[in-house]
């Protein structure tokens, strides 16, 4: 269906996309404002950081340690962990044992999944959630960066 | 990664979950609310479906016609629309041509896109879409299905 290279390059398309979101919030709303009572924007982001490299780390190593969450106050300091976690995704993708996809595991002691879904439910899981980020903005009168632009 | 199979499966999962937010919106909410100027769910269900098997029509034939989108007024058209989507997207499925998912082609005279990365558009289209979705029904105090239900 499509080989590791062309998932990995998905992902990161949806995670530049996921920036652009971000940095389309002012400060202030990415931090407080959110709609029925659901999470602002910045605690969202902060989720995705905490599922990205941590998952993939447990899918290299079998190992499943969950991300000491750093304390944030600003959009530069989320974007500052964005941008470290997509270096170190590159890095770290390589790595994956052939075969690894295809293999049960617990992920985090908690969800028995095949690879291959855990690590797509970490992109769907960003997406839907980044849809949410969406409607934030766009009640907020602000446009968000279109959808299919994923380069 | 993955085989065609579990593709498969992932959408169905995803099309399963997207027709209980369908079923959760009151049927006037689905065809007239909206936050942010969006357009209302029973709009985005239509694109949904005028995507799938019209996308998937396209991937087998190399022949992209578009949706010849019919008249809807109650949740149970879309629904009913929805599971002869549902059925018609099985029966489809396991005639894709082996070796397609890597070709390229012009979706609809329009995309050039390799056909996994069609697929997987088509797919995360309605993830994203969904996720606004489940803002409406949090701003309508409704409770959402939740998102990792995929059976």
């Amino acid at each position: 269906m499509l080989t590791p290279e062309q998932f990995l390059h998905q992902w990161q398309g949806h995670r530049g996309l996921t920036r652009r979101v971000i940095e389309a919030f002012p400060d202030d709303k990415l931090f407080n404002y959110s709609i029925g009572g659901m999470r602002p924007f910045s605690t969202l982001a902060m989720e995705f950081l905490g599922m990205a490299v941590p998952t993939l780390h447990g899918v290299i190593t079998g190992e499943w340690k969950s991300f000491a969450t750093p304390e944030v106050n600003t959009k530069a300091d989320i974007l500052r962990l964005w941008d470290e976690a997509t270096t170190q995704i590159n890095a770290m993708w390589p790595t994956i044992p052939p075969g690894r996809f295809q293999e049960v595991d617990t992920a985090f002691g908690q969800w028995k999944m095949t690879i291959y879904a855990l690590l797509l439910y970490v992109v769907d899981n960003e997406i839907h959630h980044r849809g949410q980020g969406y409607v934030y903005l766009r009640s907020l009168g602000i446009e968000p960066p279109p959808f299919y632009d994923r380069p």
